[in-house]
């Protein structure tokens, strides 16, 4: 092929997504350690101060500092990387210390780092499905991308089922031959909508019908249970969950994923996942922050408090404006728009006008139509900045003319 | 299916890998900064300090002081984590002048960062595939697992051609329609055994049939190339190569990979790779450390030249002791076995008895019968680790009555 075919093809790649209104431009910020949610923009004209509104560091731990203070203290002891694969000089004490952790954290035996959520997902499910052939993996429809590639990669027979349906789970686990292994794959807190799934109820149909339980909590890890263990713990119920799946780059603020099981699922991951096996592992200095920000939220409440409270106050102060937030029982706030122009334009403007930084949410990650915006109110938002925030979204929902809510 | 099915299925693919003797055990250690390549070892009877020999921190610049303070500067600064995907609040001034540091590097338009160089490859390749459906990948036999699966998963057609065997790579370019688009993926050095592709021949069948080139040079960036750009700075053909990537933990001691190319590679890459769209971006403390490297071995030589210097002299001891070195022109020192079980109790043995860490190299990293030691020599090993271990090898070649070199 001649290099302008090539050219072509990566051309009009980019075409499609310009012209569906969904080609992304990443705003360069800077946090500003010791002020979150506030942070400097590099925009075109110059850097300014802006607040931030969608982060995922739900509780701001990326700046509290215990983990900080770890982090210190693991570059002056150990330096940067870890130098090595975990099978090649690449297993520190803190990724021990960390694993241990986090099994604890979840109530199991083992647990297994990744340098992502995602890796910890297609490596799993995809390993899952190649030690088990025939394996049947029942998947929520609204599972998470890295869920659905894992699944992908597996190759095996797959079943998608409506979510949060136990009616429909039901009804294609009854059609599976009760000697073919099942794996029910499923989120506890949908990060888009804020709802949860029928996490008991789920694993009661696992029982019954012989199945494995792989739970994603990486939007409740920290948030939820009496010591952040995710909703999971909130309901008392992690002991039924075969596999449950976190991440350390939300609520505990840094980065990288992990699972937590039994000895032997964790041993057949960590000996069989080339995507763990072929992997440098993470920083020591990231582990070492992970540690400090696992311990400290076992044992506070505070920062879990604020944050829903501040998500509560948030609800309320949108309702009160009649603009149209989508309801739900957890700290997501999605505010619906339902158009990918508008919802771009509504965001540029309150970055470049209100110097407020929220993301539009348009399609591939929420589904046509229901484009939206998403806010994420921290123990750190503050009474004025919330005020600003709703001032700011119920002026623009004024002049652009976005419908309000009933 | 009934819990002790799945029992069992876990445990035989266990039993699986210990019959064949490549169960794998990680030894857990903790590098002593400021005194690399030495650690401290937890083991069964208690800590004591070793020499790490296997660390693919190859320049010692997981604890270089202008790394280390620019990783505590981004900590006191912006903190933790970045907070989010690239596209919601993840993408951080550091990204953003890290992507541009990584593009100079390798005289490319752009680059692309991702959280291991396990999924630089994965998503690039899988990605290209899935934009270009009748794509052919052309993959030499030798590449990494990263590289294997990124083609399986973008599932479009695929050759595989002999390792580093241009007559080979031709014959099969030319039984593909020159209309239909193609990749040559491929390393530079190929780390288990440090030899070395014919770069510039290989670019030149590129343009003859019309193919894309993908270069894989995680081996040799920082170690090799006037600013450390690697294997194709070295030759002067950078310009020659489509994509680039490479990684941050290992030259450049900390972790994370990326890509280099032209703009429109580089963002169709980051508009439909779903391995980078849903991931939280890397740490600004990371990205904070990795420019320093970058930065550092761009205006410096002093590491490389040691580098080299190390793996010459080390190779000139084995030889004069005749253990089995596999020759090479880099900077890998792989020494044969040709058995996994005595690859393991050799390097068991050093690490007990001799406080050297070592790991064996067994399938299905390498082929089977060719079991081997590979040795990480750095700028940081001094004459003495030398000494002791030729000295530990030679006693043990003895002891265990390994085969020596002719």
């Amino acid at each position: 092929m001649s290099p302008e075919k090539y050219k072509s093809v990566f051309e009009n790649a980019i075409s499609a997504l310009r012209e569906e209104g969904r080609y992304r431009h990443f705003a360069d910020i800077k946090r500003c350690q010791g002020k979150f949610p506030k942070a400097l923009y590099y925009g075109p004209d110059g850097t300014k101060e802006i607040t931030v509104w969608c982060s995922n560091d739900y509780l701001g731990m990326g700046q509290h500092p215990k983990v900080l203070k770890a982090m210190h203290e693991a570059i002056d002891t150990v330096g940067a990387g870890s130098g090595g694969t975990r099978n090649i000089a690449g297993t520190t004490h803190y990724h021990v210390e960390l694993e241990q952790e986090l099994a604890d954290l979840h109530g199991k035996e083992g647990a297994l780092l990744f340098n992502s959520g995602y890796m910890a997902n297609e490596a799993t499910l995809s390993t899952l499905a190649r030690l088990m052939p025939d394996c049947v993996i029942l998947s929520d429809e609204m599972n998470h991308a890295s869920m659905i590639e894992g699944i992908r990669q597996g190759r095996g027979p797959k079943r998608i089922w409506r979510h949060n349906d136990l009616a429909d789970l039901e009804g294609q686990l009854k059609t599976i031959n009760k000697n073919t292994a099942k794996v029910i794959a499923f989120e506890s807190l949908y990060s888009m909508d804020g709802d949860v799934a029928p996490i008991e109820q789920i694993c009661d149909l696992a029982d019954r019908y012989g199945a494995l339980t792989y739970l994603d909590e990486v939007h409740a890890v920290g948030l939820y249970g009496a010591r952040g263990g995710g909703i999971a713990e909130r309901d008392n119920i992690s002991d039924r969950v075969d596999i449950i799946e976190g991440t350390m780059a939300k609520g505990f603020g840094l980065m990288g994923g992990y699972i937590a099981a039994n000895t032997l699922i964790i041993d057949a991951i960590r000996s069989y996942a080339p995507g763990f096996i072929f992997t440098t592992s993470t920083s020591p200095v990231i582990a070492a922050g992970a540690l400090a920000a696992i311990r400290h939220l076992k044992q506070s409440d505070v920062e879990r408090n604020q944050h829903q409270a501040r998500a509560a106050d948030l609800k309320e102060m949108l309702r009160q404006h009649k603009l149209p937030l989508m309801e739900s029982s957890t700290h997501v706030v999605p505010v619906f728009v339902g158009n990918p122009v508008l919802c771009k334009t509504l965001t540029d403007v309150l970055l470049d006008q209100y110097s407020i930084y929220v993301q539009p949410i348009n399609y591939p990650t929420v589904p046509r139509g229901t484009e939206r915006i998403r806010l994420t109110p921290s123990p750190l938002h503050n009474g004025e900045d919330l005020r600003k925030l709703v001032k700011a979204l119920d002026d623009l929902w004024r002049e652009m003319k976005i419908e309000r809510a009933a």
